[in-house]
């Protein structure tokens, strides 16, 4: 399989769109006639909540599959609902990649190096199975927590080298509390600065025809100051930026997160876009809501970029 | 449901044993009887691969139910083998509760808040399926990783205190590259010193009976001297050490975890028990192995512990 950042980069470049759709169903938010249907099939049940989440994603997918280059499962959302959430959240990563669209896990994964290794082989990896090698999740990438140092990390890059894939190691959150640890000051530096220099050496070994590596960052678009400072830090790190939306990140938030040649991040949104018919009451075409916030979105991160003289097409 | 750390603590006492079993299957290092078994009734696939953890696991609880207090299955080692995988560590988890043992989930899982809550709500507390309120994986208690800060951690609290479950967040892990971000100094103190101040914040909310509160924390067995500063800063905080045996940690290292009156600890082993079988070649009668490598490392801590005048009972 070609290099990850060299085939995310290319995806948009063809959508000429730097934004990636967040996959967060939440039942309680999924339109009432997607549920009573599945109710109705499977009563009450974890079957019937994870088949309403996969129709619902399905829907969202095919409204947005021909905007966006990626989408991005966030996994505590389909864990919640057992065995069968977890099956929709596989049947939703095999669904968007028959569309052409990557796929970004977001499951936050750390361990231990045999234990990480474990979870490398989940998501990214091949599984030995009675001496055949086997694919399982095979998504294009995961993110991955730094706290336990490179041990906990080097399984994941293995694996990215071999099969094309990649990561994004947490630096810089986007929540309010992520500077509790994050900002500790060490030396001089940030902690978020340290882990920065050493994704920056990690991503070394991994770069593509791109100019890009396929060990990447996720840098908060709530902290555009941090972020100016951190793209300087992680050069040839593709940058995965929450924060945009529903949780207060504009579009010129993320501008900094972005290199000189308009390159160099994807900007998720999840909430604001799944869910943007709940703004105008819109149950019916929840998906044509979803498309219209995905090409708004995209329209107002161009936007940003042409105006701080970074738009790269 | 009753207090966590209340649960934990009588259940240590009744076996007389501080020591957990970590039910961590590698499928390459399981009996091949076992896979025969499995492979003969569905393939080389990942439900016999499952089916062979599960039946693995199965035998060993049954020869360690009567020793230990609880097991600590790490999730990667399912999840590798995908829905089939998560289906035997879901009935490996209530196998392991109709034995009586208190499950330990080690899941190491890390969001921002509403994310956070999914993952709790997934583990430890209860989800809202059409209206009702269901469980899922329903653990006694999971592993949380704290790089996020309190917003990421504040949701397992809440959960932790309303259904009687119970949290071991990383402060200082076990693995050689620890250090990395562990140990950087800001302010005077280490990094892990600053998270375990925070731990024993969160955890005086949760204090129960026993005078133990229900927000632990991970301290390796690889680091004795840490652990002994450890102790001090999180005093009501019970301590999950992993690091003993197959990691290099011995019992010895294991006494300035617990407190002067020998609580305040579990001390996991995983492949040192559940592999006991390969170092004297008993494929045949590995459940007895497994169960006679407890008994030994019962026997071994608590030696330890009355060795250093710690020893409870």
């Amino acid at each position: 399989m070609s290099h990850y950042a060299d085939r995310l980069l290319k995806a948009i470049v063809k959508k000429q769109n730097p934004a990636v759709v967040g996959l967060d169903p939440r039942l309680e938010q999924i339109p009432q006639f997607i549920k009573d249907e599945m109710v109705k099939k499977s009563g009450k049940t974890f079957e019937a909540a994870a088949q309403s989440l996969l129709k619902f994603n399905k829907m969202i997918i095919d409204a947005i599959y021909e905007i966006v280059p990626a989408v991005k499962p966030q996994i505590a959302f389909y864990e919640k609902y057992g065995i069968h959430g977890i099956k929709a959240f596989d049947e939703t990563v095999k669904y968007a990649k028959s569309k052409g669209l990557l796929v970004i896990a977001d499951v936050k994964r750390n361990d231990i190096g045999s234990t990480a290794q474990a979870y490398s082989q989940a998501f990214l990896g091949r599984v030995d199975l009675f001496g055949e090698k086997a694919t399982n999740f095979d998504v294009d990438c995961i993110t991955v927590n730094p706290y336990l140092g490179i041990d906990g990390i080097k399984p994941f890059i293995e694996d990215i080298k071999e099969y094309g894939k990649g990561i994004f190691v947490l630096v810089k959150t986007s929540n309010p509390s992520s500077g509790e640890f994050q900002n500790m000051v060490s030396n001089g530096k940030k902690m978020y600065e340290h882990v920065a220099s050493l994704v920056n050496e990690w991503n070394k070994d991994t770069i593509g025809k791109s100019g890009y590596g396929s060990v990447g960052a996720v840098v908060g678009a709530t902290y555009p100051k941090e972020a100016d400072r951190l793209r300087k830090l992680m050069p040839k790190s593709i940058f995965l930026v929450p924060g945009y939306g529903a949780q207060g990140g504009g579009a010129e938030d993320t501008v900094p997160c972005f290199n000189e040649n308009g390159f160099g991040a994807v900007i998720n949104s999840s909430r604001g876009i799944i869910f943007a018919y709940q703004k105008e009451n819109r149950e019916d075409d929840f998906d044509v809501a979803a498309g219209e916030a995905a090409q708004k979105m995209k329209e107002d991160i161009n936007k940003a970029l042409k105006k701080a003289g970074k738009l790269a097409w």
